[in-house]
């Protein structure tokens, strides 16, 4: 019997499978270190890679039982399914095209699914995924993996503390600058796919970063626009998909709300900032500088929030690992997804409650949100970025 | 005779008279210290209130001759253009409805102007005066001042020497937060009559300083929107201007902008960031720390210009008063703008050729083009946020 | 009769003489500039040269009487006093050897002073003019001037309210990097007279920039160092004096500090900065972003404090011209210590008690203990750097 | 057989054991964890606490099989010599005083070490564990970890590349504030120790974060000082080891460098922060924004280098996990450390060379160093702070 309330009395780590994510690969790595992070899985199996030497040579290399590495998500779903010490849940870190076929073989399968962002495609695929989520009654994670940032989570909780008063304005920017040349004809594998419609759906930027955008704006605010005015543009001669998206957004209790993703923007790395204002304050947070939240309250002095320092929370100190001070990156946000989600998976195994804090991991629903958001930028932009309803 | 080149050999400052600015008021000190900062002007008259003690003893405390303070600036610009050492030049520092008036009045009787921002209330009174210019001959500056920072000036002479490439994103922002309550209720008298569409005309925040986010884009990128699809708020219930202004802008190029302006967004206090991007790097400058200029160039490091500092060049160099390190600030760049606006007049006194830098103070057809961004954003925003062309 | 209180009710502006400052000077500008400021003072007199020629083509840039451009500082002393119309106070912006027989001739003369710093050349100078001072009762003010930024204005407030509680740390630097190199051999002038002992004194580094570090670090902790340990660098081959400083502190009340200042700190431009430790939070100023102020109380979120931004006290916001957000900087800084002591003049000729605040302008007690302080620096350094006495 | 170029093709994980780390200590997380993040090495045995119902339930948690889960360290050391299957190496993350014998014990038997920073108790200590590696012929690391961040390790190359030129100055400080107050007095089992002599020897905020300043100062700027004048304080009230270190240095070649440690400068949390400044540029690194580095070249603008950013050399990209842009923090920092030292241990295995990278791992060496360091320092701040060869 596995205890839920923590890893620090579980009898055993969660098994875990992983389709993608072979060598060359790089949101692959993530996951594993995430799911590593805290001890609470191990990789038992995969189907690394669509060619299978390069599969088994990954496995191997991440001591994987090659009994254990498959060709094909489907055959592996099937062989870990009729095990008896066969995987607990199957992490997808595919291109976009192939997380709904192998989600769908993992749930048909009876196995739990975590899936990279974006979910899929399109909507249609987003309300398949959802149906069948609620009919298999399987957990869902989907890697909207900056909702972890402890500091981030300390925001929304302020947010919904009432701290910030009504929410007025929400400003998210996600510029990048790595592909303001032709690079998906270099060699850059990460490039390639993302510039590529059949791997990458509908949206270039909009899908790789506005979606995050999105995605972190509800999270924290806790409001979701109900229309939308989007300007998508593709800046880089050639380019097929979007590399820059501009958005208005409305929101149903008057709020209004600006959002720019870019993949053109030079001089950003990974620029996520998310501002939001209401009328008794604001909040700022930007993911280069994650250990710091700016509060600006009505009439106060500004102040700097720091992960773990003075003044934090519950929802700001969970997941946190080392002293303020001592920043904590990218990854361990990830992996405060993962963490989390293996509280749900224990306390699933363990037919217990999940602990409150777990639910907060972005999961089918938000999938279907964010292909709902996809699916009206595309509609509002390809009209001549006129006003389109979410 | 009066020398052009400097104020070194000038052999006497130039006279200033003032329409507005008496006690209690805000920009009109600004506008004096300004012109004073460099020596090169000095105060001899002024029409400082519609009330005519206030006027007096407004004039009193600024030493101007009893003789020289005026009820009305209709009496001021007859009398003033009657004497031998009558004013060369007249700055309008009232609310904005009287700009059009006093501004006419002092071309009507020959005397050059020096007018805050925005122009006036409206395109047709713009036009007017624009026609009365040309008419006249008169010199005519619009202090959009912070197109004098150095740092600004480096920036728009970096991007028109090619630094950044072709332009294809222009994203500029100007956040402040001190009407986020109903501020024009209390006894606060700038918001009180920025409040008033009587005195501010058509725009709130949007005239106030949403032209300036306007002028600085185009004085820096270079280029002009063609489009835009605007958004205007009332966040604070109540009021009958805008206090939020979000619009999308597009450029004849195909390049792409952004542009919010905000008097509700707690936190900010004279936020305006400009950020372009263009093919080659990009550049952001913020104006609450306006000695620095960051330059992002193509896959190099970003590198930090600082004013009088390494590899600043003659753009950036000019205006400059104390070395780098040795903070220069808001009313440093807006004496900028006396300053150049002098050797502009001097150039005229003596007939001789203006100097190219002093050419760049923003004039009679930026407050043109700023009304009629005025009048696209109100267009666009009352049908419903829709693509107006400017 | 001039009226104390303000200047909005002073008839008549203070009249100003300045010693030093002529053509191809930089300190000269800068207080002339301060003095213009807030129309207090006009510049009536000047022995701006110890060259005639540039004296009178300087006198006569600055739009000063012929008559009183005077040769040297003798002759303006006698004659301006004999004049019913001559000067009240007296600038001297001369190198540092010069600054003992201009101030000298000056109090002889009955004439009010300002002296740039460091006061002299050392303590026996230092010491006659105190005895000089209080015989003849002259006012006397030393620009220290980054103790007149608002900031630091409530900087100090602070620590003297008791919000630090017992001080406990004072870390004071003032890197720069102008004189990496043998600047003095080219024809940087500012560089060639304070590395030659004869003008600048017995410190380089330590009689420029360490003074000011060590007399803000005094007046914005209350506390005066009573013990030292100082080692004196010359990093530049050839160089005579110190080009960089590094100074172990020890306070009374059992406190203790650090004291770096540097000409030779590559990368930095006017790098002063100050932190304060006391048992109940911390204090940190930067010059180079004078609006800011950082406070971090023991247990609690770090605050920024901006000037005239939301829970300043009166003595912050003495001094302060424009909104927060609108930055100020160096010049605004030194013409607050030029208005202040207007304060103190015009209550002197009107024979009224000074406003309070306008006593925080460093003075001849200020001089005395900065020659203290570069006798025992230089002392301390000579013996091997070894512990001194203040 | 394990080849030692790389995991990715190593056989297996390296079996590590350790020494402390129960339940509710800091330090021991931290190595498992460091271990764990990129899969080098699986944890099998431990004595995990004196106590040994605590190490038995921390091994339970650990997944430690229960036979390996030892009540004292020398037991552990004998029995895993004599298996087969026994532990490579092992982590000693005690409080300084068991890290001598600990050491030691596992050096006696065989057992390459990793120990926790300081390395011991005093000199005699570290000459003592010297002798008996370089007996034994053992590998050991000092977990120095600062030196493994990824733009530390670009610093120390740039500096040894000759980018800056000859160094002048060496500016380290390392200030925190949680024991502002008398927190060892509360539950908090951090503080006590390191407030205890007899656990933590003769430094207090001088062993704990003293010589990682001064291990980081020398690593990054490939200088060591040879004379030091120091002074230490008690600044709370009846604690008996320092609380704040403040040193000046001499190093052979004339450079000077100052060094600040303090574990009562409220405000900061784990502030290290170094900067070096040679006569052709400037470094600056920060902890808490260990992702950025900052270089100051002579006569140019100052560059912003980042963590896998435009123009890393191979030093800085070593240990790079994820794109710029993506923090990495303080655990992936240490986790470099130990990854390097498995290419240490694997190339020993394996009997090849190691990866020159790996070499940079602090070692013994660097313990005997830092026990010199604290020595000295102790010894001239006894004698009144007087200068103390090193």
């Amino acid at each position: 019997m596995i205890t839920a309330s923590s890893n620090k009395t579980a009898p055993r780590r969660l098994r875990l499978g992983m389709v993608g994510g072979g060598k060359g690969a790089f949101i692959g790595a993530v996951h594993r270190l995430a799911a590593r992070m805290d001890d609470r899985y191990e990789l038992v199996a995969g189907a690394l890679s669509s060619k299978p030497d390069i599969a088994r040579a990954s496995a191997q290399e991440l001591f994987i039982d090659p009994d254990r590495s498959y060709d094909s998500f489907t055959e592996m779903a099937k062989r870990e399914a009729a095990r008896p010490d066969g995987m607990d849940v199957c992490a997808i870190v595919t291109p976009n095209h192939l997380h709904f076929p192998a989600a769908m073989a993992m749930l048909d399968a009876g196995i739990h699914v975590i899936c990279d962002k974006p979910l899929c495609l399109d909507l249609a695929e987003a309300e398949k995924l959802a149906a069948k989520v609620a009919q298999t009654g399987l957990l869902f994670a989907l890697t909207h993996n900056y909702t972890a940032y402890p500091m981030v989570r300390e925001a929304r909780d302020m947010v919904h503390g009432g701290k910030l008063g009504t929410i007025r304005l929400v400003q998210v920017e996600y510029p990048q600058g790595w592909m303001a040349t032709r690079v998906e004809d270099t060699d850059n594998k990460q490039a390639h796919w993302r510039a590529d419609p059949a791997q990458a759906g509908m949206g270039g930027a909009l899908g790789d970063i506005g979606t995050h955008a999105h995605n972190l704006a509800c999270f924290v605010s806790g409001l979701e626009p109900h229309e939308l005015c989007a300007d998508l543009s593709r800046m880089v001669e050639g380019r097929v998909l979007d590399d820059n998206v501009q958005i208005l957004l409305r929101y149903k209790n008057g709020a209004r709300g600006m959002l720019w993703a870019s993949q053109v923007a030079i001089g950003h790395e990974n620029g996520l900032r998310l501002r939001v204002y209401g009328d008794k304050g604001s909040l700022e947070w930007a993911q280069e500088h994650p250990n710091h939240l700016h509060f600006r309250p009505l009439a106060g002095q500004p102040r700097l929030l720091t992960r773990n320092g003075p003044g934090i929370g519950s929802a700001g100190l969970h997941g946190v690992r080392v002293p303020s001070g001592h920043p904590e990156g990218y990854l361990e946000g990830f992996a405060n997804l993962y963490s989390d989600f293996a509280d749900q998976l224990c306390a699933r195994l363990n037919d217990t409650p999940p602990p409150a804090a777990s639910l907060l991991v972005p999961g089918i629903a938000e999938g279907v949100k964010g292909m709902r958001f996809v699916e009206a930028v595309v509609a509002s932009s390809q009209r001549g970025a006129v006003w389109t309803m979410l």
